[in-house]
């Protein structure tokens, strides 16, 4: 069954890929950036919007006022973040990131809570990403409105498909968009900026209306104001995630790699931060009004504009704006935005299965996720972040305000404890540097990281302060699950390796039995049986016997005359079932067998009918399992399983041994 | 983990009984009448509703005229029925009932419809009785109104924790309902002759209120008369469904069987008929205003009386105005009602299981229904019954109305198809019986059953006529399914059947392989390695080699240098996996020793984990399994479980244990 999947997984992710290969998929700066930054430049088309939105509770002219500020604070921490990052980068070539780092210097509980973070937060990052490029996506293409969340699950599936064929093609695949999505801002940003200055600039179709406060926030006290601020604030600062996706990153990076990354990071960081600014000045320029709930924050002739009202996102309603002549323009803005931020969950498919497959080593996640899979892929991975973000687009219906409320707060929790930790770095470092220019350096990059300490730890206060019954919550209690759950599984990986471990000088667990007790389970005489008979005979046991349980008392009899008749050169025991069960008498009878002679084996041959079809099964061996089930339990027991393959099974059999040609041909090839 | 849940099994469904206690299971007439007659009795509960409610499609003067008419007109086919199915009881002692009498008559496809046909009424028997019960027992509980669904779910998951206790009980627990209702029936019926009589029956309390016809329904032509009645003809004939329950059953009673089984049909026949009737003459006599759709149809001063309306069941209205003086009779009436509706659909809970066991037993069904539960039930019937009944009231919301649609189709094909096999039996008797007087008592039976089966024929083409777009058709449409089905299942097992019998001059399934060539997998050292090596040792094979996949080719090389530090002495090969992959090495590497000597056994030796708890297993096993799956279908090797068993597995093995001294100790007792 699992094996006649395989030509359509052929067919879907390309051919597999040797290990030797690995190095090729090193990935050039220019493919680099839009990989690990799309994330990172995405997410301009987001931010702007939950600023604004944020302050228009307070009205349309709070939001006037007061949203360059927050965008100007936004920038500011985006600068010291990027700056620290630059010195992981050049520490920690290596990769494994803000895990690898809190984890050296701070401890196993840091690197846990750092990866616990992480994880949820990749998880957001798909389901915010997807959900907000389907909602630019509606601009230009209006047939979605309404059908955010099917469209969103699609594209999750989709991009998964993808990723599973391996991260080089994705690379590609990405770059075209990840530029053009640049050029079309920068371009808009641009020629926005000439015709404001040319007083040119038309204004936004919703600046005739009215944007009225929310209910309780007409006219707020100073410490109010302030908290709505700090509200703007953080919602801004979802522009920052993502940041964190290069320094993770390090070692798919060609070769310096620490270099490369940097400037990469850098480059991303400046990038990002024009594209925000720009946006922010135009909505302003253009006297954007965009609310939470458009429906009744918007007036217009003083009256709602009711659930008819269809809010296009900022970058849609600027380049409407600005490309007012020339409409072309707003479909490829539009586009490109979708596009990209569809993308950009892309970066949480390149980190989260690496990530995953770290800790799996280090024995904090099932081993399953450690495998690559056969497109030098962590499919594993792959396929449970994709599972976690679908649910999450589900439960919160592929709203973007709504998911971001509990964005963020991880992105801060491993910054903090990664900068910390850097703190730490340097320090160890400098206790035995002698020479005065390599501990100047250092002294710098401990600053530099200092710095970006405080601020990731005052930014992530913000966000808890101001959003943690909003949604916050429900991240930090994930990542404490998370967090147990991996301590969890470490505790028992731990466990079963000490108790499986053999001292050296241990004699006791390769002691040899004295004899071998051989069984074969019968109930017919036919060809499975015959067969499990004389390979059981082939085997050559101290003894050897068949057993068969008689629910019938009748139907025993005539198995044993039958038996006899064929001349069997083995003797049958047929065994009474009082209560018609097939597995306790035979449990019962090696039971038995193993308190009379303790240190011989026991060998159960189980005849088995191997059959290709998944619903055969069914119909077949049930009564196999479950005595296999239980057997299992008995020490001085094996279960060897004689498989009869019958002729429904040929086609499977025959996949396989195509599957190994296969593989001898491509090996032959490689050398 | 299937063990774990022996200690709750044994608590909800009591001890094991031995086979040998088959017998004290046998049921006197007092027993079997409740639990063989209760589905037909109880349809006196619905049936006569269904006809006032369709009859009242053209007012309430149409329901009052014409009730009573097609009340005869079901008694007489009842009575026809009844007197039909006492040949069948005679003539099959075996019991198998319409399944054993089409087949043996008409052949394996008349067998295999009628065996469709029931297990679908089996099914709607389960789902009609329960939210009919649910209905009724309103009257008594107001509190139940509105939850109709979960409440019947609810009763479903209880009648079927009954049912897995086993027969007997089931027997005693349901004859006080069942005769208390029929002493209620009988009593609120003669006391409300009497009061009749005396002039001083009051009116229903829907009797004030007008009915007027649906609209379509208001003037009907003679021809759309007569398809209204027949219409109602046809849901009246609801009564008839479970007078088959007997004739399977005949093996549950005791000696005389045939007898006893005839004597109880009759006596089952004849209080349905005369409680039907009654319950239709009050009705008349109370005025009784019964509608499909009574918000709409039921008029109070010219206006519709609306949603708040709440309808009683005819039963129910009746109680009110038999007992207008004395309420506990009307409590105790529509409790007795809602009882014996649940314990109904007990008899698909006998019926269904011994049905499908006997089709699994003819391999038309998967084998695993023919093993008898623990308490000499019929466990993986009843569950599916259950499951799909449930299925049912979920999909129809509980509403009798719209499931009895569904009813009658089948129990009327079966019906024919029984009665035509009848014919064929008498026939091959009278072709080489002699003595007149025997001559003289088949050609009776022989006429009845013609009788029979020409009346049940045209029942079934009024009903097709009358139902099929009504629902009907998915009935027959699942017959049809069913059918095809256990067609393909039959065909599945001879084939499979085929292909493995050994003909008695085969020397080849027997051969003994030449050599044996042993195969221990290591991933590290480990005392599950040790004991899978000692094992494989102590079995002593032809040759023996320990390998291993290097994922890494330096891992490869650190277990290599540890193997020969720890003196093991069998030889590690390490294999390598460009691809990553543990199962296609070892597959590749088997199928390379298999193509050099193809007359060796390979023995493939795999240590397992034995872990107690389920999320453990998650953990752990996964290559194991995967290698497992792909090795099956190999002819010529054999894979060998080498169970090691952890500390979080004992409690489980030590639960084994203690059950198979439970085995003994009652083992020693009964003998």
């Amino acid at each position: 069954m699992p094996d006649s999947s395989r030509a359509l997984k052929r067919l879907l992710l390309g051919r597999q890929m040797r290990s030797d290969r690995l190095h090729e998929t090193l990935l050039p700066k220019r493919l680099a950036l839009p990989i690990f930054a799309s994330d990172a430049l995405s997410s301009v088309a987001y931010a702007p919007d939950e600023i604004f939105l944020t302050l228009a509770l307070a009205g349309g002219a709070v939001a006037t006022t007061h949203s360059w500020q927050i965008g100007l604070a936004v920038v500011f921490v985006m600068l010291v973040v990027v700056a620290s990052y630059r010195q992981n980068v050049h520490a920690y070539p290596s990769g494994g990131g803000d895990y690898e780092v809190a984890t050296v210097n701070l401890g196993r509980w840091a690197g846990l809570a750092v990866a616990s973070a992480l994880l949820v937060d990749y998880v957001l990052t798909v389901a915010v990403s997807i959900s907000s490029g389907v909602q630019n996506a509606t601009a230009a293409i209006p047939a979605l409105d309404g059908h955010a969340m099917p469209v969103a699950v699609a594209l999750i599936i989709g991009l998964t498909m993808m990723n599973l064929r391996g991260v080089r093609e994705s690379g590609r695949m990405f770059a075209i968009p990840v530029y053009a999505f640049m050029i079309a801002i920068m371009g808009m940003a641009a020629y926005g900026l000439y015709r404001s200055l040319m007083g040119d600039l038309p204004r936004a179709e919703s600046a005739s209306l009215e944007l009225v406060p929310e209910h309780g926030y007409e006219s707020l006290g100073t410490l109010a104001m302030v908290f709505l601020l700090l509200r703007a604030f953080s919602s801004g600062c979802a522009a920052l995630t993502g940041v964190e996706a290069i320094s993770n990153g390090v070692p798919a990076f060609q070769k310096p790699k620490s270099k490369n990354a940097a400037t990469t990071l850098l480059l991303m960081g400046c990038l990002s931060v024009t594209m925000l600014m720009s946006i922010i000045y135009l909505s302003i320029k253009t006297n954007i009004h965009y609310a939470e709930r458009p429906a009744e924050q918007l007036l217009v002739n003083g009256e709602p504009v009711g659930s008819g009202y269809i809010q296009h996102t900022i970058i849609g309603q600027l380049a409407l704006a600005v490309f007012d002549h020339f409409h072309l323009g707003v479909i490829l803005v539009s586009t490109v935005t979708g596009l990209i931020l569809i993308l950009a969950a892309n970066t949480a498919f390149n980190g989260f299965p690496v990530l995953a497959s770290i800790l799996a080593k280090d024995g904090y996640l099932p081993r399953q996720l450690q495998s690559r899979g056969d497109r030098l892929a962590y499919s594993n991975g792959i396929m449970i972040l994709a599972g976690a973000a679908a649910v999450l687009v589900v439960i919160f219906d592929a709203e973007v305000t709504k998911l971001i409320q509990l964005y963020i707060v991880g992105v801060f929790v491993s910054f903090t404890l990664s900068q910390v930790g850097m703190i730490r770095h340097w320090n160890r470092i400098l206790a035995t540097e002698t020479d005065p220019r390599e501990r100047r350096t250092h002294q710098t990059s401990r600053a530099i990281n200092a710095v970006g300490a405080l601020m990731s730890f005052t930014v992530l206060l913000v966000v808890l302060a101001t959003k943690f019954v909003r949604g916050a919550g429900w991240a930090i209690l994930a990542m404490a699950i998370l967090y147990l759950l991996m301590q969890g599984i470490h505790k028992h990986y731990a466990a079963v390796s000490r108790e499986l471990e053999v001292p050296a000088a241990d004699h006791e667990a390769g002691r040899l039995p004295s004899r071998v007790h051989a069984i074969v389970l019968v109930s017919r005489i036919h060809k499975p049986t015959l067969r499990a008979l004389a390979y059981a005979r082939g085997a050559r046991p101290s003894t050897l016997e068949a057993i068969t349980v008689a629910i019938d008392p009748a139907d025993g009899e005539r198995l044993q005359q039958d038996w006899l008749q064929r001349e069997i050169p083995v003797e049958l025991k047929v065994l009474d079932s009082p209560y018609r069960e097939i597995t306790r008498p035979i449990v019962n009878y090696i039971a038995a067998i193993r308190r009379q002679s303790p240190h011989d084996l026991v060998m159960v041959y189980l005849p088995e009918y191997v059959l290709g079809r998944w619903w055969e099964n069914i119909l077949h061996n049930q009564s196999a399992l479950r005595l296999k089930a239980r057997l299992l339990f008995m020490p001085g027991v094996i279960v060897a399983s004689v498989p009869y393959q019958l002729n429904s099974s040929k086609e499977v059999a025959e996949m396989i041994r195509q599957d190994i040609q296969d593989d001898t041909i491509a090996a032959g090839k490689g050398r």
